[in-house]
Formats: structure tokens, sequence, C-alpha cells
């Protein structure tokens, strides 16, 4: 790498999780062969390098200098627009686009990865290509030849960037309340006139055009989230030729001055009968944009783990060279790294990181299959990818912290960066209450508990197969995971029960999620244990797993047992 | 009040702490009768008017601005010293202060009313408070009457504040480390030279003096924290009269830029040759700064459970106005506080708040005890409510931000304040491994768990008043914490086997510290429901109580399970 670099992909535990911990090599499986977890090691290589050099090193930057807005223009820091242009030259933007809207068409697992790199060398910049990548898969998915030509195009081959238009000053969670309106015009375009707040990178100076993607409601549409419709408004009109020129009727009014992520610009945009396309079907917007909102939660449990983990190796690297007097049982010299309660703090996160790591990678596969019980499962994982993995990475950011005592409270250290960063991401793409609702409501009340019975039965398939390997690491483990699966067994009986009372069911929502998503974990590790204790080369990572797999076994799973009593307590 | 104010002291729930939740009047009892609870009520509610109309408007400049240095001395905000004078001429100072210092000699009961108030009002400007009275409390101990007279008398009066010096760039959580050297002279006093960092409100413009008070080892002392002394050294030296005269030779050469708690000034201070005096007696310092760090240690808990209450009384202010879509069973126009998961939040954040707030007021009653039983729970308290109520004020922060949504990430909103605050708390005044470092080695391995065993006693009888209740409530609320209490008894054996490997007894430290941090709430809840179903005359916050109750052994007692096994299984 040309620039020193803090941060260390984890390509190794990537490439695992591709080639053996999910019991095959699903790169291969996804794509028929085509190409292999080695295959996707050099791509994940690639992508670290890129990250550790020209992004990481930005990260700090993008927090002091921050995006600012100048006379109605939000300029990037210094650095920015030159780490854009690598990125998109690099092909990055492109691998994240499907091969049918002419892109590289990776599985979902392998994007998991990038996903992760992005995030962790830099959230900031990482949310562009986020929101960029979620609108080439809700056009992808819905749009006009002419709009996938015009726009889609743009945005696969990175020279455009997209954002995400849905949140107005009375209109965050209940998207029902939208008001911006879309008139039809007689040349066949859209009026926009309303005011949208909270739009992430809703304008900059790095690339040379900005495509929103709007929710707005048209005339005589009906009332509520059912009347909304798809637009794309270009921030410069597009002429026949694909060429931007004036600008179009939306400004930036302004940026909000937040906890973190300054390098994020949030911007709040009017648009003054700006000229919009419509996507899809009029009153189809909603569906048309969770297409993008599926994207995007995934993508936030991969920018917690992400920002969780570059967290994790600062605070490891520090105490790794930190000496400071006697450490107990220990020789001369010890690094606080040796001290028992930094160990567990160090060995508690990388632990509960794996564990969203291989829950990100393997949604990211399942979310590939087109229909059947793993598409369902897949559907039922993104709720509890965004919500678990981002309110718990919360606590690792603040662990890391605190292993830097009181040099991490001081800005300069630059820990304190990422415990800022990471408390937005339980918030937007839906905060972790709207992610309950998806899952208790859509996903296991409404199907009576059909997917979570299935995943149950794979935990209990994994637990078999540790309890025949006849190794006492996988036994133990396969031992608690057993009496975690019987408490999250009878916790969702009594969430089946509440179908009659709702608010029971709605009040236990997160803490369900939570619990769902602290076992899911554990089947990481026990899956990753199952693997390691089976496969016949022995590798020089085997005892770490192994070790990173009791550390969650007794740190973190043993929440299930809490969360479950809190579940089964419904409203009180 | 004369000013507006967003913090409304919670002045009801201290008077029923200290009237009844315990048994009887502790202020009567602590004071031979000479003060009642309803003495009490009439202080704290003028503390609660005066923290909540002249500190709470200034928190958010505080933040905003900043203290600044400025060559060489350090300015604070605007505000600041007209609060300070206002705060000292009201006695808010005295009132902190033993009768043997000349202060009002207030029970600790109600002093931890005072130091929640002072602290959810204005965290950084509390701290100004705490450190001196924190030396009020060192030097009443081990000073000479000289030093009585010339210093202890003006921090009294609050015409000087006080500072506590002891980290070094080397020396932190480490002690034995400290290099600052103390030099005889011929005249009794000594020559400091060394470097302090982290000093906090080390430097300021609000009073006339400052008064370090200095760990430093003379010439010949012992190696390591035997060999430690305490100074006292003044930022301008004092005529015979007692009047500040030239500078000393103690320089602020920096201040920190911090995540939080912008308003409290953390200072380097270079030591070049200062001239100090020495308090008690030489190698002694340990000890005498001891005293200072249980006052300062305790004074945590209480700013952690203020900074998190002032968190909450805004997002349950801020969710109780702001209306957005319809509300589940509830009528059109139902506030976003009646979402069963808004509604989970604020009750959770509450009920934590309430057991907090009754440990710190227990704690405070039981530290006036001079020996026995009840004074070896108190110290057997002072790690707990410093570790356990900081940890966990971190999570109540950030549950603050999540009922923001989207506007709780915004700075103007004013609630990412507190989230960056508290962020502190954990690790100022000894890290929460620091704490249970003390707990475990000191306070359970020392005396093989004869205080804990008092404890486990203590919660037992309350366990059966609750069940001798007939009432409902009681009745689940005991059965619940009854099993919370053999979980946190078969971890305790756990943790008394551990006496042979010091390695698994410290590395289950913090697990074991917020374990019974969790069961000591559960009981604080319990002891207010004996109460409210035992009295005679029904109190409109009886409801309200035993509600609270109920959520806390739902939401948080359950955990203790969770920390039990953690606890059990030593270092992983």
């Amino acid at each position: 790498m040309a620039v020193e670099s803090d941060y260390r992909p984890p390509v190794e535990d990537h490439v695992f999780l591709l080639r053996e911990a999910f019991g095959t090599d699903i790169v291969a499986r996804a794509t028929n062969g085509e190409l292999t977890a080695d295959d996707a090691a050099e791509i994940l290589e690639a992508a670290g390098d890129f990250a550790a050099s020209v992004l990481a090193p930005l990260d700090s930057v993008g927090d002091t200098v921050g995006a600012r807005l100048d006379e109605g223009q939000v300029r990037m820091p210094e650095g920015f627009a030159d780490a854009y242009r690598a990125f998109v030259e690099s092909g990055w933007i492109t691998a994240e686009a499907p091969v049918s809207a002419g892109g590289d068409g990776l599985p979902g697992a392998v994007r998991a990865g990038l996903g992760e790199f992005w995030n962790a060398s830099n959230a900031a910049f990482a949310l562009c290509w986020l929101l960029t990548a979620g609108q080439i898969h809700a056009l992808d998915a819905a749009a006009s030849d002419e709009i996938r030509e015009k726009y889609l195009s743009r945005l696969v081959s990175g020279e455009w960037t997209g954002t995400m238009n849905l949140t107005e000053p009375d209109a965050g969670s209940d998207l029902g309340a939208i008001r911006t309106m879309a008139t039809p015009r007689d040349d066949g375009s859209w009026g926009i006139r309303g005011q949208k707040i909270f739009i992430t990178w809703g304008d900059h100076d790095i690339a040379e055009n900005i495509v929103h993607l709007v929710l707005a409601r048209t005339p005589d549409a009906p009332a509520g989230a059912k009347g909304l419709s798809l637009f794309v408004v270009p921030k410069y009109l597009v002429d026949d030729a694909g060429t931007p020129g004036e600008r179009n009727a939306v400004t930036t009014v302004a940026i909000e001055h937040k906890l973190g992520i300054h390098a994020s610009p949030t911007c709040v945009l009017a648009y003054e009968d700006a000229t919009g396309y419509l996507v899809g079907e009029i009153n189809g917007g909603l569906a048309g944009m969770f297409v993008m909102m599926n994207s995007a939660r995934a993508g936030m449990g991969y920018q917690a783990t992400g920002i969780a983990d570059r967290a994790y190796q600062k605070a490891a690297r520090y105490a790794a060279e930190r000496t400071q007097g006697a450490v107990l049982d220990r020789p001369a010299g010890a690094p606080i790294a040796e001290h028992p309660d930094v160990r567990r703090l160090l060995s508690s996160m990388s632990s509960e990181i794996f564990a969203m790591r291989a829950l990100g990678v393997y949604s990211g596969d399942l979310l590939d299959r087109e229909d059947g019980p793993d598409h369902a499962l897949a559907e039922f994982f993104v709720p509890i990818l965004k919500g678990w993995t981002t309110e718990d990475a919360i606590r690792l950011t603040s662990d890391a912290i605190q292993v830097f005592g009181g040099m991490g409270y001081v800005e300069e250290t630059g820990i304190a960066q990422h415990y800022r960063d990471i408390r937005i991401t339980p918030i937007y793409e839906g905060t972790t209450a709207i992610q309950s609702n998806d899952l208790i409501g859509r996903k296991v009340l409404r199907n009576n508990g059909a997917t979570v019975t299935d995943l149950f039965g794979r935990i209990e398939e994994t637990i078999g197969a540790l309890g025949d390997a006849g190794d006492d690491t996988a036994t133990r483990i396969a031992e608690r995971l057993e009496r975690a699966l019987a408490a999250a067994r009878r916790a969702t009986e009594a969430v089946l029960t509440f179908g009659d009372s709702p608010r029971d069911a709605y009040a236990a929502g997160v803490p369900y999620l939570m619990m769902l998503g602290t076992l899911a974990g554990g089947w990481m590790h026990a899956l990753a244990v199952a693997s390691v204790v089976s496969h016949d080369d022995e590798q020089e990572s085997d005892a770490a797993r192994l070790a990173s797999a009791e550390v969650y076994s007794t740190h973190h799973l043993p929440r299930v047992h809490a969360l479950a009593e809190t579940v089964a307590a419904g409203e009180v």
C-alpha cells in the first residue's frame, strides 16, 4: 500500500466465511461456479487495499473539516473528490451493480465484505456509495428503458451519484404523511414541489450530477402510503445526449450540524417545481423505494460492523503498544492488552464483530435467492441485521473508548469519532423500532412463525453437528446454544400469543429483535466452530476461532435469556 | 423560577427516598432528629430551583462555547462566573462541607440529591463543585491547623476552588508510577516539579484562587504507591493574612479538546519548582487522596444519574409533544410517547434512573456511618455506584437520542450533548475496571464474601416483606428478585473459588460489578414497592412507583442472569 494505514481489512475472515463456514463455497454456489471464493479473495484483497490506502486516511479529515454549505453548494473536504474518482476508476461502483444494470453482478455475500470495508475505512464516504448502490438496485427493478439509459447507466459508471428522498419535517417514520407533490406536465415530465430533510449526500461537488429518487404524491392519489409515487429528479437537467446542463429547481437550503459522520452532507432540499420523471407505476412508489431500502438496511449492518471493527482495531493496537505498570501474572513490560479486563473488552468486542460480519455475509448470500425458504429467511434477517448490529455496535465503539481510558475522551486520539459516527446507524434507514415492527408484524405474526421456526430448525441442525464432533469446545458451545435456543423458542411462543394484543407484540418487538440477533450471532460462531473442527487441513486461525466462539457464548449469548424474559412480559 | 427551564428536579423522588423508602426518615436518623426529611425537602426544593433556573440554561452555552486557553489563562464562557458567584452566595458549597470544616454538615443522603441536581443541570459546572467538595473532605480529614485555616476555610466559603492532581502521562490507572517530585525547602514548604495531565478545572477565571491537591514523591521515598505524599499547591501564593498574591510556579500548558463536558477545562499543568505544603504524613498521600476519591466516586454516580435524568426528561417532553401519524390502539392525535416502543424506551429509562437515584441516596446515607456492617456496605457500594451507574447511563443517554429519531443526531437539538458528556464518567475517578478490582479484591475476596453475604441477607429480608404484603405486584416483583438473587449467589460462589486464580477473578470483575449493580437496582425498587404497599396514606405517585418497579424487574433485572453466566466463566 502506498500510504501507511491504521486499517487492516479482515480479508481472511471473509474468505473463511465464503469458502467454508457455511458448509460450502457459497461464491461458487451463487455463481454456478463462474466465480469461487478464491476469486473473491482477490477482489476483497484489492478492495481492502483501496479502503486502507485511499479511504481510511481521509476519515479523520472528513470528521474534522466536514462538509460545508457555501452559497447553495455543498463543498467537500480536500481529498474527497480525488478519492471518489479513484474509487470509480477502480470499478468499485460497478462492482456493486447487477449484471442487468451493466454491473459486475458480484454475489451478495461478497458485496457484504466490500460494504464492510468501505464503511470501516470511511463511513461518511461509504454513504455516498451506499445510496448510489441502493438507487442502482431500485432503478434496475422498476425504471423504464429511457431512465435506465439516461440515469441508471451513469450511476453504474459512477459518473453520477444517487440519493434517497423520503423524510419530510412531518413525515419521518410515518411515510404516509409525505406531502411533496408531483404534478404532471404536458411533455410527460412531472413538476415536483415540497421540502425533503435528512437527505444524505443530497448535495456535493465530487461528481458532475446527482440523481434524487423522490417519494411524492400525485394529484388525486389515495391518502397515506398507498398514494406515493417515485420520481427521478436530477440536480442538473439532462439533455437527450445525456449531458447535464442547466440547474434543476432543487436547491440545498441547509445542511445539518450533526454529532458525527461530518463528511456526509445531510441536506434540506427544496423542490420548487423541479423537473422529475416517474419511475415504475403511479402509486407504486413505496414498493420501489423498498427495493432501495432493503439494500440500504443490509448496508447499515455492514456499516455498523465496519465502524465497530475500525474502533476495535484502533483499541487493540493501542492496548498492544501501551505499557503502564505491572500486569497480573504477566512478565514486566507486558502491555495493557494483557490486563484481564482489557483482554475481556477486546475479546468480547472481536467475538461480537465476527458474529455481525458472519451474519452479514450469510444474509448477503441469502438475499441472492429468488424465492423459497432461503429468500424468506433473507427477508427475515434484514431487520435483524440492521437493528441488532447497529444497536450493539454503539456499545462496541464505547468499549473501544474504554480501552483508551482518558486518552479515548480526547478528540485528537480519533477513537471518539467512531462513537459519534455510529450513533446514527440505529436511526436512519428506519429506526430499530421500525425494524422490529417489520420483523414482528410482517415476518413473524403474518406467517404464524413459519420463518422463525425454520431458523430455529437450522440452528438445531448445527447444534446436532457440533454435538457429534467429539470436541470439548464444540460440545460446550452446543450446550450453551441449545439453552439459548430453548429460551428463544419460549419467547417466540409468547410473541405468537400476542397476536390478539398487538401492543404487547410491538412493545416486545425491539427486545425480540435483539434476542434473535444475539442468538443468530451465536449460531454464526457455532457454524464457524463446526467448520473448524471438521476441516482436514488445520489452519493457523483455528485456535483463535474456537476461542472467539467461547467468548461469544459466555459474554454475549447469555443475553438471550435476559431478553427472552423481557419479551415474554409484553407491554409493561 | 425567574428563567424558564427544561430541567425539572426530581424533588418528590428524593423526598420519598429520604422519608420512607428505606423504612424510616433517614435524615432524622442521621442527624439524631436535628433535621427531618421535611427540612431536607425545603433544601432540595431550593437547590432544585437554583439548578433549574441558573445552571441548566448555561449547560448548552458551556458545550457550544467551551473553556478556552488564552495566553496561559483559561477563560470560561460568559455566565459561568456569575453563576458560580450566585452558587457560592446561596451557600451551596458550604452545604457540602462537614461541620468540622465549618460547613452545614448535611447528611450524605441529602447531598446525594444535591449532587444529582448540580450534575443534571450542568455537568461541566458541577465538576468544579465536585472537586472542591472532594478536597474539602480530604483536607478536613488530614490537614494541619495552618492549612485548614489558610486553605480549607477558603474552599468551604467558596472563595477558592479545588482540584485533584493524580494523573501523569505515564501514570493513569497505575498511580505507583507517579514521578512528580517534592523537595523540602528550609522554610518548611516544598518545591514541586513535574507534569500533571487531565486536571479537571485545573485553571479558570471564576474564582480568585485555585488550590491544587497534588500527589508527589519525596526524596528517598519507597517505590510505588507507598512513596506518595500529598501537597497543597495554590495557583496564587497566599500571604499570612490569607490574601492571594503573586503567581505560583504552576502553569497551564494546554487544555484538552474533548468529546464532551466542554465547559470543564481539562488541563495539562506544569509544576516548575512550585511552592507546596505537605498534607498529612509523608508517604501517606494515597490514603489522603482516597478520602477525596471516595467522595468523587460517589459523586460520579450522582453525575451519571443526573445526566441520564436530564436526557430522559428532554426525551420524555419531546415524545409527549411530538405527534406524527397514527398510534396503535390510541386515538388520533396521540403523541409518539404512546407508541409501544417509545413508551418502552421511556419507561425503561426512568425505571433505571430511579434505581440509580435510590442507590445513590442509600449509599450516601450509609457513608455517614463511622464503622460496622453499614459502613462496610457503604464502602462496598462505592465502586458499584460509580461503575454500574456510569456504564449503564451511557445506554440511557443513547436511548434518549433514539426517542428523538433523526432530530436526536442534530447537535442543535441538545440531546447529543448528554451522550457526549456522559462518556467520560466510566473513565475518570478510576475506570470501571479499577472499580471492579476494588470490589472483587478489597471488598469480596479479602473478607471472603462477608459484606456481599450481608447484602444478600438484606435483599432476602425485603423479598420476605414483599411476599407477606399480599399484593399482586409485590408478589411478582419478589419472585423475580428472588430468582435474580439466587443467580447472584451462584456467581458469587464462583468468584470466591477464583481466589486461587486471580486472573479469573479480575476478568470476571466488571461483569460481577454490573451484576451486583443491576441486582441492587432491583432491590431499591423492591424497597420502594414495600413502602408503597404498606403506607397508610395512599399517594398520587403510588401507581407510578409500582409500574416503574414492574418495568425494572422485567427489563433490567433479567440481565442479572446473563451477567451471572459471564461471571462464572472467569477468564475466557
